[in-house]
C-alpha cells in the first residue's frame, strides 16, 4: 500500500468505527478487473409507534407530511430490522433480498429514492476529498434485509427497514451527514422511517419548503431521559387485510372534512403539550393526549370515503379494557394509555411499575397469547393472567367478555430505546460472495 | 242533552275525527262524582331514520341540538309504536304502562315535559273557548304504549314513542296546533321524536332561540314525492349494550375536538345539498351524503374522550359491502346507501328497483337473519340469499367472509311512508277500566 492508501484506510476506521472489511484487501485497485473487492456493512434500526399520528402528506412523491407527529423508538432486542449492504465493483447490479426473497429493486421507487440521495452524498465526498477515496459511490451494491417479526403482523415494518437501509448506507459510505440529515433521507424511503434514526423520543417537523428540505426528525429526548417508559405490543389477528397507508392516507387527504381541522387546529397544540409532558416525564399528559391522537387518527379513516377501518372488535375491546383499568386507578391517575397505527394491534404504553398488572390483566382477557418474559417479570409458578388488579375495588370485571384464545396472538413487552446500531462482521447477513446466508 | 252539550259534542267530532268515546255517555257531567267519563285516543307514530345526524345538544334541558338534521319517515306498516290515552276524572294519577310493565311517570321528566305542555294548550283552549269545553287539562290520564319491534333492538324507539305520546294527547285534547308546532313538545321529549310527527323528508331545524321557539320539525316533502325509497334494516346482534345517546353525545360536545369543525362547516352545506337531492330525487347525491354523514357521526364518536363505538365488525363488513356493490355497478351509478344511529344495526337506503338484488347481496353473506317478505319480492321457490348481483361484473365475491348464521338476526323491508295515524276504537291497548289489556 501507498502512503497515500494507508492514511485513506486509516480515515475510513476513524470515521466508520465498527465498519467491516471482510477480506484483507480491501484497498485492492478497482483497476483490477480480477480481484473482488467488497465492503459490507451490517446494521439494525428499532420500530417506533407514534404517539402524535401522521395520516396525510402534502407533496406525495417527496412524502411531505400535513402534520407534525412524535414517536417513541421502542427496543431493537425485541423488534428491528437488520440490513447487511456490500458494495463491489464487480457485482453487475444493484440487488435486494427482502425477509430471504429476491426484490426488483428497480420497481422500488422509494427505496430507489434512498440509493439515489446516498449516492450523491458519497460522489460529493468523492469529489471533495483531499485524499483519493474509494469510488463507493459507483459501486452496485447487495442489500439484504430481515424483520425479526413478521411482516404480516402490521408492526410498522417499512419504517424500521427503511430506517436500517438508511442508515446502513450512510455508514457503507462514510457519510459524515447528521442523523437529521440522514432522516430526511430517509422520509423519502417511508415517511415514518425518519422516525427510527433517534432512539427516545422523536418528533418528524413537517416543515414548510416545498422540496422538504426542513421536513425531518429531531430527537426530543433520548431514551436515557424517560428510561421507565414501556411498551405492550398486543399482536391482534384480523382476517381482513387492512387499506395500505400509503393509500389510505391520500384517500383522506382527498375525502375526509375533518381532517383539515385536525392539521390546522388540533395537531400543533398537541405537540407543544406531548413534547412538554415527555420533558416533564408527566405520563398523565402523555397518556392523554396519546390515547386522544390515536382515537382521532382512527376517526379521520372513517370519515374518509369510503371509510377506513383499522380497529376491529377486539381493537376496541382493549381499548374499553385500559379506560376502564384507568378509571379504577386507586389515586384516579392514569396507569396506561393505548394507541393503534394502521392496523388492529394495540401498543400499550405505561410505565415499568404498572407493565406487570397490564400484562396479567390483557391475558386474563385475550388467553392464549405468545408470550416471552424478557424482563423476568413473572417468577417461576406464577401464572400470566392469573391476577386482575388487586388495588382496583371499583373494576367491572365484565366490562368486556374474555375472549376465545389467540384473538391476541402474542405479547411483545418493550421499552423506550436507542436508535439504529452497527453490528459485528459475524452478524452479517451476506456470505463472501456476497449473497444471502438464508433464501426463502 | 242541553242544545249546548249537543253543540259542544258536534264540535269534538269535528276536530277529533276518529277520536274514541269508549262509554255511551260521553258528555255525563263531570259534577257527577259516580259517572266514569272517559275520553279515549290510539295512534301510532313512525320511526325514522337520520340521513344527516343528530348528535349534540347545545341546550341539555330544552334538548336544543347543535346542528340541523334531516331523516326519512319509515312505514308504520314494519315499525312503529301504538299510544293509547285515556283521561277521566275518576283515575286518581297519571299512569303509564310501556310495552306492558308499568313505569313511574313522576321520574320521567321528558315525559313530563310533554304532558306539562299539551295541558297547558288545552287549558288555554279551554279558557279561550266561547263554549265550554271539558276540563278534559284537570283530568288524570293513563297512558300505555307498545312498540312492535324490541326496544333491545335499538331500532330509534325513543322517537316513535314520544312522537305517539304527543300525538295522542294532541289529539286527545283536540289541539289545533299545527304539526311543527306538536314538534317542538315532542323535541323536549326526545330529540329525534320531533321528526317522527311527519311522514316523508323531514328536517329538524336547530333554531337559533334560547327558548327553543325555533327549534322544530318541518316536512322537507312528503312520502308521495318519492315512494319509490325503499329501506332494509339489518338488526346486527351485539353482546355489548353501547353507550346510551344521551349521555354519548354530551361526552361528544364537551371532549370531541372534530365535533365544532362538523356542526360549523359541515352540516350546514349537506344540509343545503340533501333538501335540494330529496326534492331533485337524486339518488346519488343522496346516498352519498348519507353515507359520508352516518360515517362522520361514528367518527365524533371515536373522537370522544373515552371513545364511543356503535359500530361492530359486522356493521363494518356491510359497510364493505354496500362498497362494493356500489362500486361494481354496471353504469357507475351508486345503488344503495348504509346509514348507522347509536348502534351497530345498518339501515340501508336504496331504490324500490335495487331492493331485490340488496337483499339476496345481505342474506348471501349473513345467512339465518328473520325475514318476512311484505312486500312480496321472492316468488315462492325463490331462495333469498341465492344470488350475486349478476350485472357487477367485477364485483369480488371475497370483499367480506360469510359470516356465521345469526350475525344479522332480522332483516325488516320498509320505505318512505306517512306520519302519525290515529286508530280505531277496536284498536285501544287499554280495556273499559281504563287499564292495559296485556300486561308483562
Amino acid at each position: 500500500m501507498t502512503n497515500l492508501t494507508c492514511l485513506f484506510f486509516l480515515v475510513i476506521i476513524k470515521f466508520t468505527d465498527r465498519v467491516l472489511w471482510l477480506f484483507s484487501t480491501p484497498l485492492a485497485p478497482t483497476s483490477s478487473a480480477n480481484a473482488i473487492m467488497v465492503k459490507v456493512v451490517t446494521c439494525t434500526a428499532p420500530v417506533n409507534i407514534a404517539v402524535i399520528k401522521y395520516w396525510g402528506k402534502r407533496n406525495a412523491a417527496l412524502i411531505l407530511p400535513t402534520n407534525d407527529s412524535l414517536s417513541v423508538t421502542l427496543s431493537q432486542d425485541i423488534l428491528h430490522s437488520k440490513t447487511t449492504i456490500a458494495a463491489s465493483p464487480d457485482f453487475s447490479h444493484d440487488r435486494l433480498w427482502l425477509n430471504g426473497k429476491e426484490e426488483d429493486i428497480t420497481k422500488n421507487k422509494r427505496m430507489h429514492n434512498c440509493f439515489r440521495e446516498t449516492r450523491a452524498l458519497r460522489k460529493q465526498l468523492e469529489d471533495s476529498s483531499a485524499e483519493p477515496l474509494e469510488p463507493l459511490s459507483t459501486y452496485p451494491v447487495h442489500v439484504c434485509s430481515e424483520n425479526n417479526f413478521p411482516t404480516a403482523a402490521g408492526l410498522a415494518s417499512s419504517a424500521s427497514g427503511l430506517a436500517a437501509l438508511v442508515f446502513t448506507l450512510a455508514r457503507l459510505f462514510d457519510l459524515p451527514t447528521s442523523t437529521s440529515d440522514l432522516s430526511r433521507i430517509a422520509r423519502q424511503g417511508s415517511g415514518s422511517a425518519c422516525r427510527s434514526l433517534f432512539g427516545g423520543f422523536v418528533a418528524w417537523e413537517m416543515g414548510s419548503r416545498d422540496d422538504g428540505a426542513d421536513s425531518l426528525a429531531v430527537q426530543v429526548a433520548p431514551e436515557t431521559h424517560w428510561p421507565e417508559l414501556q411498551a405492550l405490543i398486543c399482536v391482534v389477528d384480523d382476517a381482513k387485510k387492512g387499506t395500505s397507508s400509503t393509500e389510505g392516507m391520500q384517500n383522506t387527504v382527498a375525502t375526509s372534512p375533518l381532517l383539515q381541522h385536525r392539521i390546522r387546529d388540533v395537531v400543533p397544540e398537541r405537540m407543544r403539550d406531548m413534547k412538554k409532558a415527555i420533558l416533564d416525564r408527566d405520563f398523565q399528559t402523555f397518556a392523554e393526549i396519546t390515547m386522544r391522537d390515536s382515537n382521532q387518527f382512527h376517526a379521520v379513516c372513517l370519515d374518509t370515503f369510503p371509510p377506513i377501518f383499522y380497529l376491529n372488535d377486539v381493537s376496541r375491546a382493549i381499548i374499553r379494557l385500559i379506560h376502564e383499568y384507568n378509571a379504577t386507578s386507586p389515586d384516579g391517575r392514569l396507569k396506561a394509555a393505548y394507541t393503534y397505527d394502521a392496523g388492529p394491534n394495540a401498543v400499550i404504553y405505561a410505565p415499568k411499575q404498572n407493565m406487570k398488572e397490564i400484562i396479567h390483566l390483557i391475558t386474563r382477557y385475550f388467553p392464549g397469547a405468545d408470550f416471552v418474559d424478557p424482563y423476568n417479570f413473572f417468577p417461576e409458578g406464577e401464572v400470566v393472567g392469573s391476577n386482575l388488579p388487586h388495588t382496583h375495588d371499583k373494576f367491572n370485571q365484565n366490562v368486556i367478555p374474555v375472549f376465545p384464545a389467540g384473538s391476541v396472538s402474542r405479547l411483545l413487552h418493550t421499552e423506550v430505546a436507542d436508535g439504529p446500531r452497527v453490528l459485528g462482521k459475524e452478524e452479517s447477513l451476506l456470505n463472501e460472495q456476497g449473497l444471502p446466508l438464508r433464501l426463502k
